[in-house]
Formats: structure tokens, C-alpha cells, sequence
């Protein structure tokens, strides 16, 4: 690995870490009009991280190293780590008194759009590190977008071969001009979350409120400022348009990208989002169903509250408008491995996602047919699209570490003490960055502040590795990476 | 399909239903010995069913049909049928008073070699039943292993291009003479057999007690004749023979084949015994150390016992020599995720199996490599041997139907109304044929007793399709598979 490599890649994470510095100028002005003094922490922070962030990014200036993967991976694996103890310092130093592992958890899972909390009462702190919380997702959510559509592509980690599809699929290039897309995904992002900032503030949530769930909603991170979450909300008006605008922000930005800038909707025949569609709907009635059967809830009350937790859950965000490990064993399972769907690549959900579901069902349906008819050629097919056999195994791969991790990882949160529900759904509900998991101790009723700093450190690496397609950040361990 | 393929595998099918009726007679003849009257029951049972087999076999006696893959596959999945409905006819029928559902869960458990019971209070059970369930168990470990040797590597599902790696890598074919290798197959079952009984008969254990346990010990079943399974016998000697024998039980026959016949030893370099070997020690040694320090445990009790259950489970045998869900939450995890794995191919274990888990892990890092080295070629290997793109396409396939099955599985045994660990465990100890689960209701401490029937009847089904590799009964869902 050449020095300059790794210099220009602190280079960028230095960049970006003075940019999130300069973004703690908002909760500082925030809490300085409250008359808070967390906003001298604010500032402190802006300041001290900003300088080291100007010092570090100054020092490895110099000529652009080539673009290689290893600078990619660098890059990516250099950024959410900036990013979270960047984050975390405020935190760390402001009036809540959380300890550095508190700290750095809640960091990572806002940056990484998780959304878990080690913070109770979360109703009495102040705002201007709620709004931190909060712009800590959105900023993760864009990062995360970005990432998936920028550089994980060259990496040939995650989504990229869909994208290729897609474009094969359409008669011309869709994304000719690069800065009209960039420009394009920007505007979406803030449209869609001013949008669903309107529409919280008009149903009902008070201005704060609706900023913050509107950020954490298209972000897919799932922070709340109460701590009911989503429940502290009991208008069906409200919960709907969570619902919806949690699905939308579990789509490819792709697709609302094609429709913004010319219109098109036939980017919505793309397999993954027929899927993704499916799973949303047939969990949603199965559970509201068997709801209306077994607790004798009204139909009209099961669908909403159905609906609103299964697409929090599917898409990762983690919010939830009541504690739906009540609803008995049969609910609290398919919750649990409602955590390891997730939602379409390109968005900001995280989980195995819709489009290598898709893959891996037609992989099974033609390796049967295989077994009947031994020398014919059945192709998987994504949509009418042949799937490559490069891109069936990066499937495949990712499918078998995913479980892996989620299996060490239990291990692991069980020998801090946990019992198996809590290890299981812990290292799951981290890795898929969903946010709460099932039973008393990180169910949708409870938080993570209860947990050892190991387990919290343990989970913290889990949320990093899901957050990065798993392969991006497995590759720094391999000793090849860094050879010259 | 045509009919004579039918007619052929019904035919088949018959035949192994004839020779288990024929096999009733020793029970019988036991129970008669000792005043029993279910000896009366075996014996109606004998004749009854041995005649329905019998006109079953005539009717479609005739030309064979040529060989083809369906005929192999409806063979399999009409002898599991047969030896499942069979066996569990004397059980419905003797003095225990089992319901239908029961005595099918009971036959399911002992034919596929899984050993989870519906049967409380088994040390007062007569001893013909116990002789038949543990008879059922090690006809199911004959059925298996043939199964994998001479079926289905026809069919292409399983270990098949396994044993063609380990062929090439020999200088001669090993199997040349197949009579000879058929006999060495039953004489290596059954010398085993004798050697184990003679050894636990010495060791301490009652001659019944002794034959039992040894066919059940060689089928990695894990039937007991006491509630306490092999915690009613509390002598390390015993446990430590129960150990070896079960870790022999989970190699690969062939291997013992070419030992027996040949003195050769060199088989012993498959990379799935390296793997199987280290992860029985490792796991071994892991718990055993967080025993002698969490509680205070003796190490060399500590030893004996995580040796003797870690083995048990991995196996998927489902013996305990006592109720290691009470180690704390780290021992549940790792026996909880040790139920997945599996011995090796051409064994009677069950579960993923260790030539797949080596062969994942070789493709795992052969694709890290690849995502730094994009143009070179980097193959996935098993040993020296180069595994095809076919089998490594067959090995993820396998994985991800043995998930997704098992998540389907937890869900409907959770719409039952298990609680979310039991509807898990349960779920995997079927598919696995392990046993035992986690948790009060169906640990090592449990039975399955209290379930619900459709609860029964879902283990049942996972039972049978982990037997058959899932694949081999899924093949039969495709219409495909049925037409002309």
C-alpha cells in the first residue's frame, strides 16, 4: 500500500470530519436561544475538532493518490470512523454525562442510520443534542446513498451490477450527465425530508418534533425525541404518513431520481421493487390478521399499527408506535426475522435487501430445475435480465458472511452475559441497522443502556460492518490489503 | 412422470416397508421374553403391515423402470415415507397410548436420525418400544449413509463431487469393487455397533441399555432409554466412550471403508475432517474453560462434559449428559448456533456439514481477494483440489434453502404459540436432526410432549427435509418434476 494512499484517504476523512464540525454550529445556536449551556459544548467541539480535522487534512495534502479500490475501501472504512467519534464528541462532553462508550455507541448508530439509543429520557434532553442525534442520520443516511451510488459500484461491492441492469434495461443511459444526478439526488433528499417535515408539522407533531422524525424517517435511522418513539403520536394521520414516507425511503434513489428529473415511472418494474413491495403487503396482512384474531383488535387499528412497524422494521428504520413484542410469540417472531430482510439497494436501508432476495429465489428455482434436467441451461434471472455468475456468488458471499457475522456476533453478546433473545435479536437488529430488537432488555420498550460497554463496543463493530456491505470492511483484514 | 417410474419407486418402497415389518419381530419376540403384552402388538403389526407391503410390491412388481434423477429422487423421498408411517404404526398402537400425531413425530425423529421425543418417563416404558425406537434409529443411520453414498450423488444433491475430489486425489479408484465396498459398509456399521456395546456393557451400562445406546451412538440419533438421557449414567468413562464414538459416527464412511478394507489412513487428509476435528476441539476447549471460570467447575469435569455434549450437538446426535442450558447464556448461544453445523458428508449426521463450511469459507476469502485483485483468478479450493463453479453454486444453494427454511420453520412453529427461543431451537434441531433445543420447553432438560400437534407436524416436515438434504424434497414441489 503506497503512503500516498493512505494519506489522501485521511485527506478526505479529514475533509468531511470539518464539515460535521462546522454542522455543530446549528445545535450550538440552537441551545444558545434555549439558553442551554450545552452550546458552549457545541462550540468547544466545532472548534477543537474542526482545528484538528483543518491540521490533519492540511498535512496530508498533496497530489490525489490514483483512484484504486484499495484507496475506495480506505476511504469508505476512513469516513464512518471519522464520522462516529467526530459525532460522539459532543456528546461525550455534553450535560447528559454519558461515558465514552455511550457516546460512541449512540454516534455510530446515528451515523451508521441504526438508530438504537443507550439514552432514557430521551423527553427531557435538551435540544440541541436531540437535533444532533438527528442530523448525525441524516447526514449517515446521505452518506450512506452516496456511497452506495458513487463508490461501492467501483468496488463491485453491494448493488452494482442492478444499476448496470437497470441502465441495460432503458433504450438510452440514464445518468449521462453525472452532475445532474448528483444535484438531482441532493434536491430529493431535502425534498422529500422538507415534504415529510410539512406533513408531520400539519398532522399534529410540534416544529421540533417534525424536523427531527422527518430527518431520522428519510434517513431510515429511526431516533426519536421521546422516548415512546413513534408512539408518543397516537394519530392514525400521523403513523401513515410514517409508514409511507419510511417506504419511500427504503426505494432506490435511482428510481426517485429517474422520476424527478424526467418524469419516468418505468424504473418501478425493477424486480427488487416488486419484491420489496410483496414482503411490505403480505407481512403488513398477515400480521394485522392474525392481530384482529388474537387480540381482537379492530381491523382498521391492526392494519395501521401492522404497517407502521413492519416498514419501520423491513426498512430498517426502528421506530415504533407501541411495543409490539406484546402481541405474542408468533408477532415477536416474525419480527425478528422481519430484521433481516431490509429494504432495496441504493437506498438507505440496510439488511441483505430486496434485490439479492430476488437473486438467491431465482438462483434456487433454476438450481431445482437443474435437478430434474441436468443438461439444460437455466439461467437466474433478475427480472428478464440474465444474472451474471460473478455477481450470483458476490450474492452468495455476502448471504454467508452476513450469517456468520450474525452468528459470532451472538456469541459474542452472550458471553458479555446477555441471555440468547437479546444476543440473537442484538447482533441481528445492529448488523441489519435497524435499531431496536425483540424481548424486555433492546425491544421496541427498552434501550441499550443497560448493556456492558463490551457489548456495546461489540455492537458498535457490528453496526460498521453492516453499514458497509460487510465485504468493504472485511477486506482491511486480509493481509494482501496492505502490501505494497 | 411416467407410471412405471412411480410403480417402480412405490415398489421399492414396499420392499423397505416389508423388511422393517419383518424387523417387528424382534421386539415382539423381546416383550413376549418378558411378559410384555405389546409383544402382541408387534406382532399384528409384523403381519399386517408386512402384508399390505407385500401386495403393495406384487401389485407393482414388473419391468424396472431405467434408471433416471426422478426415480432416484421419488425413492428417497417414498423409503423416508414408508420407514416414517411403518414405524410409527406399533408405536400408535402399543400401550403407551400415543396419539397419532405422537407416534408419527416419535418414527420421524427415529428414522431420520434426529432423537427428539414426545415419550416422558422412558425408564418405565417396556422394553420392546425402547428396543424398536432405537431399532428405527439405527436402520435410519444404515438408510442415510447409503443414501449418501450410492443415491445421491446420482442425483447431484449433497456430498457428491466431494467424494470425487477425494477419488482423484488417491492414485487408484478406491471403491473399484463395489460388492466389496457394500460389504465393508454394513461389516464397518455393525462392527462398530458391537464394539461400542461391548464397550459401555464393560464400562457399566446394562446389556439393554448398552445395545441401545450403541445403535443410537452410531446412527448419531441420540434415542436414550432414560429421561436423564446419558446422564443417567455418571461415570466419565462411559461418557468419554460415548464421545468417540459419536465423533466416529460423524466421519465419513468412507473413510472408515478404506481403513478397514486397505489399512489406509491417507483419507484422513480431507480438509472436512481438519475442519470437523477443529471445531469439536475448539468449541470443546472454549466451553470448558468459560466453565472452570464462571462456575468454578473442576477442568477435567469441565472437559468431560463440554466434550461429551459439544460433540453430541455438533453431530447432531442430541445426547446430554446434563442440562448444559443451565451454563449461562454464553453455553446457549454456542449450543444454539452449534446446531446448524453438522458433521461430515457420507456420515449419519445432519446439519450444514463441514465439507460446505470449508468450502464457504474458502470462497469467502477468494472473494476478498478478488475485490482487491479484480482480473486475477483466484479459485476457490477444497485442499488442493479446485472446487467447480457447479458445486460451489450447489453448496450456497443448499445454505440459503437451509435458512430460509429454517426462518419459515420459527415462524409457523411461533404461530403455534412457542415462545421466540423455543419456535428458533426448534425450528434448526429438526432440520438439523439434532434433538434437543434451547430453552425450558425443548432443551436437553425437556421433551416435546407439550406442543401442539401442528407443532409436531412442522417438526416432522423439517425432520424429514433436513434428512433429505432439502433440496431432494423440494425438487418434488416443482410441477416440472411431474409432468410426462
Amino acid at each position: 500500500m503506497p503512503s500516498q494512499t493512505i494519506r489522501y484517504a485521511v485527506f478526505i476523512a479529514s475533509m468531511a470530519g470539518l464539515y460535521l464540525s462546522a454542522a455543530m454550529l446549528v445545535p450550538a445556536a440552537m441551545d444558545f436561544y434555549f439558553g442551554n449551556p450545552d452550546w458552549q459544548v457545541f462550540t468547544v467541539s466545532a472548534f477543537t475538532v474542526g482545528a484538528i480535522c483543518l491540521a490533519s487534512a492540511t498535512a496530508n495534502r498533496g497530489v490525489p493518490a490514483p483512484f484504486s479500490r484499495r484507496l475506495g475501501f480506505l476511504v469508505v472504512n476512513f469516513l464512518w470512523i471519522t464520522l462516529s467519534v467526530t459525532g460522539a464528541i459532543p456528546l461525550y462532553l455534553s450535560t447528559l454525562g454519558l461515558d465514552p462508550a455511550d457516546a460512541l455507541f449512540e454516534s455510530v448508530s446515528a451515523v451508521t442510520t441504526t438508530g438504537a439509543t443507550v439514552i432514557s429520557g430521551l423527553d427531557s434532553v435538551p435540544p440541541g443534542l436531540l437535533l444532533w442525534r438527528s442530523m448525525l442520520q441524516w447526514f449517515g443516511g446521505i452518506g450512506i446513498v452516496a456511497m452506495g451510488l458513487l463508490v461501492l459500484p467501483f468496488l463491485k461491492v453491494g448493488g452494482f451490477t442492478v444499476f448496470k441492469m437497470e441502465s441495460s434495461d432503458t433504450s438510452e443511459k440514464p445518468f449521462a450527465r453525472f452532475a445532474v444526478f448528483v444535484r438531482a439526488f441532493f434536491a430529493i433528499y431535502i425534498g422529500l425530508t422538507v415534504v415529510c417535515t410539512i406533513l408531520y408539522a400539519v398532522l399534529g407533531m410540534s416544529e421540533f418534533d417534525a424536523v427531527n422524525h422527518a430527518m431520522t424517517t428519510m434517513a431510515t435511522g429511526g431516533f426519536s425525541t421521546h422516548d415512546a418513539s413513534f408512539g408518543a403520536f397516537q394519530s392514525p394521520a400521523l403513523i401513515w404518513t410514517g409508514t409511507i414516507f419510511m417506504a419511500i425511503a427504503g426505494l432506490p434513489f435511482s428510481v426517485l431520481i429517474l422520476f424527478a428529473v424526467r418524469g419516468r415511472l418505468d424504473a418501478l418494474r425493477d424486480p427488487q421493487i416488486l419484491a420489496y413491495g410483496c414482503i411490505l403487503a403480505l407481512m403488513t396482512l398477515i400480521l394485522a390478521l392474525s392481530l384482529r384474531l388474537s387480540e381482537g383488535e379492530s381491523f382498521g387499528m391492526a392494519l395501521t399499527h401492522s404497517a407502521f412497524n413492519i416498514v419501520s422494521v423491513v426498512t430498517t428504520t426502528g421506530y415504533a408506535s407501541l411495543d409490539y413484542t406484546l402481541w405474542g410469540p408468533f408477532a415477536v417472531a416474525l419480527f425478528f426475522l422481519a430484521t433481516f430482510l431490509g429494504g432495496c439497494s441504493g437506498s438507505t436501508a440496510g439488511g441483505i435487501k430486496a434485490y439479492r432476495i430476488v437473486i438467491i429465489f431465482s438462483s434456487i428455482r433454476s438450481g431445482l430445475m437443474r435437478l430434474i434436467y441436468p443438461n439444460s441451461v437455466r439461467p437466474v434471472r433478475y427480472g428478464s435480465v440474465v444474472v451474471e455468475p460473478e455477481m450470483q456468488r458476490s450474492v452468495f458471499l455476502f448471504v454467508c458472511a452476513y450469517f456468520g457475522i450474525w452468528a459470532f456476533g451472538a456469541i459474542a453478546l452472550a458471553a458479555t452475559g446477555l441471555d440468547i433473545e437479546t444476543a440473537l435479536s442484538g447482533s441481528i437488529t445492529a448488523l441489519a441497522n435497524v435499531g431496536p430488537g425483540v424481548g424486555p432488555v433492546i425491544g421496541p420498550a427498552g434501550n441499550f443502556s443497560s448493556l456492558t460497554d463490551t457489548a456495546k463496543l461489540i455492537l458498535v463493530f457490528l453496526m460498521l460492518l453492516g453499514r458497509l456491505e460487510i465485504l468493504a470492511v472485511l477486506v482491511l483484514l486480509i493481509p494482501a490489503f496492505w502490501r505494497e
